[in-house]
């Protein structure tokens, strides 16, 4: 947990979400500005910048994040209609919070290209 | 393997690509059809249709395919500038292949909303 990031706030009960799932490492919630009728976000409960860092450190909860983004999609209604999982690394993706999330993305059709 | 997927047939050298990056288990290429100037699709050797379902079966494969994303990131150039990965899962998000493939996409700024 770092003071200063948003997300660490999240997971510690400081700052409201609307949760959707929480399990032992890892924590869904709504996204604030939301792009679509389902938009959530995946985190690991622990503190890693990017989506390499947490690969490195821990592969496999990797693998719990995009499993829960599939239980956050069930929940929805959307895991059948589709849905988008996106990690946004760095300047050029405009990465807003250096705590890895993965956006789930569903509810309508999607565009191509992604941004 | 299944004898009709695309990408299996790729990673199994019956059509051509071009590799950035293989090991053992992780198979990395360039997009035929680009949306940036990096756009590279990171599978996983095995077949498994969606995200979710690699993730159930393998955990930490998946970190293995963020890792390798990060070193096409880094091999083009663009680890710094950032990146987005993109997994489509279903009709909404357009999944256009059935074997789960974590599109890399940089090289200039991206948008939002992600498509």
């Amino acid at each position: 947990m770092t003071d200063e990031c948003l997300f660490c706030r999240i997971v510690a009960g400081e700052i409201p979400a609307t949760v959707v799932i929480s399990n032992e490492r890892v924590l869904a919630f709504r996204d604030i500005s939301p792009v679509a009728p389902s938009h959530v976000l995946v985190i690991p409960k622990e503190h890693y910048p990017t989506a390499a860092d947490l690969a490195k450190a821990d592969p496999a909860l990797v693998g719990e994040i995009l499993t829960v983004a599939h239980q956050v999609a069930e929940a929805d209604g959307i895991a059948e209609s589709g849905y988008r999982l996106v990690f946004n690394t760095g300047p050029d993706a405009n990465q807003t919070v250096l705590h890895v999330h993965c956006h789930v993305i569903g509810g309508r059709s999607m565009t191509w290209p992604p941004g």
